[in-house]
């Protein structure tokens, strides 16, 4: 299997940038991604110093995938996301939007938290279940160069839990190659991503990148064991969730064999959201395959 | 226990209402409540006729609470929602905030849905299992008599799925007497609520109404065996976010003694988000347990 | 000419008080109104006792217009707003939405200032031309009961400029004899009314009621002696713009005979926005009456 | 005078391209620019063909400014557009956010008008007078390469009327040169730009750069003969225009000696807001430069 070893950290989802590695349709790879912070934080007393690394969520990569093309999709099988130095780290810091109730005079503060045995050590007392997932992950658009701060089309910075091993990230391809980047990963992360900052780890990530030649995503897709869904960022978030839904209410009708209003009529009972960075207006609106796969759902 | 039948229906939180009953603090109450259609959707037929009933989401009550004055909070155990008449209704409409996507010539329809052996048969093929909440339960505001429409710090139509068996809705009370009203029950909801029509259905709920006297709070906030949680509604819902974990922060400081900043931390990657009817911008932010009652929490 | 003497102050847009007046369509009437803070602000000493005053906003009225049905429109020219003691009050308190850039440790501090001469003395450097408006004018609901707090399809807390002397409001009627409340005067507002304090000012208001039997308008609608422009609140703004932009197309082709889309194409090159306040998204969208009623406008 | 006459046509905000011109600071410039259509769109008969040319808005530049370095701010005086072809085009499309009131079956048609005399001929009819502006105008990022559709703290697509002739609008650096772009002309556009397409026009532009050494700015600020004000764009607008109020304040307190709430209370009464294209939430709140610069102002 083919690896990447940790190098230039990319801040941006750029076409411009030389390949790290080429690889065909179905193969695996290995990839090292450094944290949000850079690296930067890496004991209670570390500080994010913007003037030696200005920008956040460094990316590995990019991947060159072989006959890539515009109009075709990668399906990306997260395989692993494992610890690379066996913490992570996060920082409390001014609660914008919250600050209404919380007033600004916030402890700004760093904290980092061991992994081990399945757990992260958040405190003495409390454990979080290590649940690791990707902060970013995206194709290079042919159109701008997203910097790892916003989510979009391409993906990006998503911060959304469901990208997490066992579950199929699809991304649409803009460029020749696709320049897929990777990075920012979780040792866990709640619904809203609160404080824009998760549990910021180095990871060894682990994926597997199949080619679907001439399938044409608008958003992002992810497929889980049971679930299917579209992620849709921007704000506001109601208008995200209402694009979100309609996405996957069209992705029924075209792959599924749904009838529109009754896919429309389902979601409403059986549909479920979930919420990444609350800053972006970021969400995935998802059903169970159970549903929308039954043979015979046409039968009303 | 008490039981108040079907009876007048009341299409707003009003405190100038005549009370259906008078109950203590403790007592549990059986309420008959119609359905959001006002029961004009009892076949795949039914219309709503707005001629004959312009309104939707009537309520029963109110219930007078003896000794809650403004300033208290009413804390209502949902025990049980039953159907009543073993079926529920929903109704497919212009997709409004997705015409966009979808087109404006939607199937306008009603369907209706048998309950039995704890499913909801959506059709001969899917079935949906039965997990009913409360679209709207909510006290009467001192300014202002809401409609049934929306939701607020009264409560209202929150229509999210956390108003169900086994939890507790906490409501502040703003007149003497709380004027507790409740209805919309549906059988099953999905987040969001699409089409802003659930499983409609016409119920008999039990609840138990406990009065916490001095006890001020600025939304409502539920309690379910395993989680703590506040609801807040409006647009953008970025912003209902912000204030619903904000105000779980403030009532982690001030109930179970956490420290500001931790609890903003922990939040970040603990907390889940459940979105109610997507188009007020309605969510519950929240927290398991286990993590904001441990007794060593504060050994950071 | 009747008159409405300062009397019962009410907060809220209700049906259930007794009218303090009954006119007929065509008639004036002038009303005395008191200021936002239900003139508890006299002096820069002066604070909001919010445990004598609890709510903001107190309006005069209602007004039972003879004749008024539900369906029916209510055509208020608004002919003087005149100061009632010579002078205005502000506050500024905490900047709610701006806290992020500004902090929260604000001064809280009233401000009165003399109006004469046609202008208000701001400091001694300062004045501020005299341009009057209604922060409230509304109807009462038959669903619901708003409080002076939000603004929405009966008019009610607009806080726009363009609800001044010249005028015409046009609001919907949902009850027998509208039930009309106006209140709120501003010495002067800008745009968005950032601290949500204008120069609030007890008036004398002089206004001549016009009763447009048949007539159904979804949202309040104004007519200057130039423009007309319909007013729609509600976040997030950009939400409102469309639809009020949309509603003055659907104006423009219902009674001045513009094809659909001719009119959305010009709207796009001389529409204008005004803003009222910016916490509840509440927007005028307006076009010059010079292109709206060109007699050869068809003529493409 | 330097002259940069149509050449490549840009789509994006990049670092990455070669300088078509280098001018020192104070110098004057035109630039001829392609209209938004990619000059697709001369004749009533013209379409938008995206497999030819698939962005919109291209931009003449860059234009490197010698001695530029990151932490300046470039102000850019717009001196003159004028018509490059005697002509303008706009095209009405699917009305998008509107389209739950009017449908989506629009008539999607270009519509191209002659200008002369000072006014652009809409139709036989109807003349709207020549009042052009810069869709777009933006300095290069060095974190992100923005297309040419978003707006931001680059400057970019605004779409605000104030980017017009006489004007000085003030844009941060972020590279070396700056990489000054600007593009998309309109001989006249409403608030809102509601289609999202304006009279989309070549344009001569004549502009007149000046660097201001160790100046950042955080947001674009424009000042014209009368005001001074700062344009912020994002979703929802309320939140662009407590930001840009915010701006304002603060560039009030550094500049113009004002105390921080003293700035608050008065633009809370003669603050002005124009609104740019409405689908991205821009905003531009401004001042009177007769209050903000007044002597005497602090004299409360």
């Amino acid at each position: 299997m083919k690896r990447v070893p940790l190098g230039p950290l990319y801040y941006e989802f750029s076409r411009h940038n030389e390949p790290r590695v080429r690889i065909a349709s179905g193969e695996s790879l290995v990839l090292e991604t450094e944290d949000a912070f850079s690296g930067q934080i890496r004991t209670n007393d570390g500080r994010r110093d913007r003037t030696k690394k200005p920008y956040g969520n460094p990316q590995t990569g990019p991947v060159y995938v072989e006959g890539a093309e515009p109009g075709d999709t990668l399906a990306v099988k997260i395989e692993r996301i494992d610890p690379l130095i066996g913490q992570c780290a996060t920082r409390t810091s001014d609660p914008k939007m919250m600050s209404e109730w919380l007033g600004t005079d916030c402890h700004h503060g760093s904290h980092v938290c061991k992994i081990s045995d399945g757990v992260i050590h958040w405190s003495d007392a409390i454990k979080i279940p290590y649940t690791p997932m990707l902060g970013c992950i995206g194709t290079s658009p042919a159109w701008g160069v997203p910097s790892t701060m916003p989510a979009g089309p391409h993906g990006g910075n998503m911060d959304i839990v469901e990208t997490r091993p066992g579950n199929i990230v699809y991304l649409p391809v803009f460029v020749e190659g696709a320049y897929l980047y990777l990075g920012d990963a979780h040792a866990a992360m709640g619904h809203g991503e609160l404080s824009a900052s998760g549990l910021e780890m180095p990871s060894e990530t682990t994926i597997t990148v199949n080619l679907v030649k001439g399938k044409r995503i608008p958003w992002p897709r992810i497929e889980s064991p049971d679930e299917i869904m579209v992620v849709v960022s921007g704000s506001p978030m109601e208008y995200s969730i209402a694009q979100a839904y309609a996405q996957l209410i069209l992705w029924m009708e075209s792959d599924f064999g749904w009838e529109r209003w009754k896919a429309y009529d389902i979601l409403t009972h059986v549909g479920q959201i979930s919420v990444g960075y609350y800053g972006f207006g970021t969400v995935a609106c998802k059903i169970l395959k159970k549903y929308v796969a039954h043979p015979k759902h046409g039968e009303w």
